[in-house]
C-alpha cells in the first residue's frame, strides 16, 4: 500500500492551534501519514475561493491522496459531510460546493450556466467517473463530537482511517447527489469571449475562467478599461500590463513585477473580454 | 518505538529562516521525525498567547509527542530551559510560564487566583502527575551556543535526542518548581459567573475562560454592553451575535459569518458575565 | 541511502495552491521525501531577500538535503535553471543570483566589491569546492512545461529525481560560471567598519553584513543617528536599543521587546558604523 498522503485546505489561518489539532488527530490514527497543507489562508468562510484553491493543487498529487477541505460555515447544522472518490484523488469535506472546481476542471461536471450574480447552491446528480458518499458512521468520529469543529472531530479521523485502507463501505453510505456552486461560464460568440476574473493570487495576477484551447496569439484582451494586444510567452517579455496563459491553462492578466489587481483596481468578478479570430 | 513526533510553537513568523533552521537541526539528529507546526504566528514575545495556543492543540496528539515551545524574550539570560513530562505529552521550552495552560487545562494545576491585571510570574511546585527537569547538559546542545537563538541551539537538539529515546536521566536534572503565569479565574456566585476573554481567534471569536460543565442553555451572556440569550447549538443557528460552547469546552462569543471582536470592539481581557440558574 | 530531504524557498505565499502543487509533484516521484518549508513569504520577486533567507537556514540541514529556491521573475525566458553541489547541501533554482549568500557565507566565494547601489548581476566563475550544472534534460520535467511555473514543472521534479539518487550526469550538464548578486562589502579602516543592514526580521531586528570575528566588546555602534555603547550578551540585558551578535554571527541592532526597524525608521540599506579598537 502507498504511504498514506493527506492534504488539508481550510480557512483556519496560521495563528491558532486549529490546523495542528487536526494533524494531531490524523497522526494519532495514521502515524505514518504524510500531511501536506494546500492552504489555510482561504478568506474566512469563502467556500468559493477554497474550491478554486483546491482545484489548482490536487491534480498534481498522486491519485491515492486524500484531500480534506474544511471551510464550513454550516458546521453543527444538518449539512452533510461527504466523501468524493475520483480517478485523480479522494476528497473529504462538507456538502457546500467546496469540490465544485475539482469536478468542473477535471471535466467530470459542466459548470452550471448562471447569471454572474447567482449565489445559491445547485443540486447536481453525481457525475459519471465519480462516486459520492455521506460520512454517516459516528464510530469513526471523535467523541464527543463538538458542534463547532468537525475538521478535528469528523473529517480528520475519517480521512485518517481511510488512509489506512478502511473500506469505504464501512465509513459511508453512497449518495446520488451533491451541492455545487453556480459558476459563471464564459459566453462565446464568433470572434469574442466574455469571461470573468475568478481568482486573484499573491502576485496580484487576475486569473480568469477563460481556457486557452486552440487560442490564437493575435487577440485583444480587454479588462478594466485597458486593452492588451496579444498573449505573452513569459511575464518578463510582456513588460508592463500583459496577458498570459497561466499555469493551469486559463487566461491570466498580469503586470510585470507588479500587481495587476492593484494597478487596475480589478478583482474577482471583473469582466474580461477576448476579441480575435477565436476557435 | 513509535515514530518520533515533534511539534513546534514559536513567535518566529513565516518570513524568516528561523523555523527551518530548527527543523534542519532536528532532522540532522532524528532523520525520521515527523515535525508538525502548531503556530509560528504567536505575537512577538507574547508568552501568554503561546501558552494558550499550545494547550488547544497538544491534547489531540498522541502522548509520545514532544512539544517544543520557543517564545523566549529571556533567551541568553539565566532563565532555565525545561522539560515537562505528563501522561499526555512531553513539553520543552523556557521556564517563563509557557506551559501554564497545558497544566491548568489538563487539570494538573489550578489557576492561580489573581487580579485581572497581575502580570508577574508565580513560582509553583511541580504538580502531581507531572515531572519537570532542567535541561542542563550542554553535551546535547549545538556548539557554540548562541545567545539569541536557543530554539535552534538548545531546544531543537534536545527534543531530537529525546525523540530517539535518549533517557531523561542523561539529558536533564529533576527540579521541584517551575514558573507559571497568573491566570484570572472566573468568579462564581449563585446565578452568576464573571469571566473574561482569554483569546481571540482568526475568525474574531472571543474565547473565554468560562467552562461549560453542567451549563444550562437558559442563560444570558453579557459582553461589551450587549446581552445574548441562550447558547446556540451551531454558529449558523445563532444568526448574528451568539454564544456557543467552543471546540475546547469553553464559552465563546461569536458573530455568524463576521468577527465578534471587530463588531463588539472587544478583545483579550474583556469581561464576560453569564447569568442564569447555573450549576 | 538517507531519507530524501527537500527544502523549499519561494515568494508564493501561503494563500494560493502553488506551494502544494510543487509538493504534490515531488511526492508523486519521491513518495518518502521529507519536505521542509524554509520560507514562502519572501517579498514578491525579491531575489536578494530570498538569497539571504536560504543562507540562514540551509547550513543547519544535513548535507544530503536538496534546497529548492523559486523566486523567479525571469520564468519562461532563457535564464538557466541550475544545480549547485557543495559539501554542505545541494541547491536547485534559477540562475539569478539566488544562491549568492549560500556561497559567500560558507566562504566559497568572496562578495563582489560594489557600490551600495549596484543592482546588476555579476558573472562569476564557479568557485573551488562547488560544482554547478545547467538543468537541461527535459525528460525529467513535467510536460507540457508551462511558461509561468517552473517551480512545479521543472525544479520540483528534478529535485525529486535527485532525491531518489538519480545520477547528476543524467540530469544536467556542467557549467563554469553562474550569476551572483552584487553584495555591498563592509569597508574596514583602522578603528572603524562601515557596513549596512542587509535584512530585517519579523522582530524588527536589523541584521547587518558585519561579522563578529575577533570583535571587542568595547565598541560604539552608530545607526540612524543613534549611538549604542558595547555589545549586549542577550536581548534582555541590552534593555532598550542594543547591539548584539545575531544567531548567524553577524552584528544585529535590536530593541528589547520592540522593533528596532520601526523605532529607528531604518531598513535594508541603512548604514551601520562600528568604532573601536577593532581587529
Amino acid at each position: 500500500m502507498a504511504t498514506p498522503l493527506i492534504t488539508l485546505t481550510t480557512d483556519f489561518g496560521h495563528h491558532d492551534g486549529y490546523v495542528a489539532a487536526m494533524k494531531g488527530v490524523i497522526l494519532g490514527i495514521s502515524p505514518a501519514a504524510t500531511i501536506v497543507d494546500i492552504s489555510h489562508e482561504v478568506d474566512p468562510q469563502d467556500v468559493s475561493q477554497a474550491a478554486l484553491v483546491i482545484s489548482t493543487a490536487s491534480p498534481y498529487f498522486p491519485p491515492h491522496a486524500i484531500h480534506v477541505a474544511v471551510v464550513d460555515p454550516g458546521v453543527g447544522t444538518d449539512r452533510r459531510p461527504l466523501l468524493l472518490i475520483t480517478d485523480n484523488g479522494r476528497f473529504i469535506g462538507p456538502d457546500n460546493g467546496i469540490f465544485t472546481h475539482v469536478l468542473t476542471r477535471s471535466g467530470l461536471l459542466a459548470p452550471e450556466p448562471t447569471d454572474d450574480d447567482a449565489s445559491e447552491l445547485v443540486v447536481a446528480r453525481v457525475p459519471q467517473g465519480c462516486a459520492v458518499y455521506t460520512l454517516d458512521r459516528p464510530e469513526f468520529w471523535r467523541r464527543p463530537l463538538s458542534s463547532t469543529f468537525h475538521g478535528r472531530d469528523l473529517f480528520a479521523p475519517v480521512a485518517a482511517h481511510l488512509s489506512l485502507g478502511a473500506s469505504v463501505g464501512e465509513l459511508v453510505t453512497a449518495t446520488q447527489h451533491l451541492n455545487v456552486l453556480p459558476l459563471p461560464r464564459p459566453r462565446r460568440r464568433p470572434g469574442r469571449v466574455d469571461g470573468s476574473v475568478v481568482y486573484v493570487d499573491r502576485f496580484g495576477n487576475l486569473v480568469t475562467n477563460i481556457r486557452l484551447d486552440g487560442f490564437p496569439t493575435e487577440v485583444e484582451v480587454q479588462v478594466a478599461g485597458e486593452t492588451i494586444s496579444g498573449i505573452s510567452p513569459s511575464y518578463q517579455e510582456g513588460g508592463g500590463l500583459l496577458a498570459i496563459i497561466g499555469s493551469h491553462g486559463y487566461l491570466e492578466v498580469a503586470w510585470w513585477r507588479d500587481s495587476a489587481a492593484l494597478r487596475l483596481g480589478a478583482g474577482v468578478g471583473a469582466t474580461v473580454t477576448v476579441l480575435g479570430d477565436l476557435a
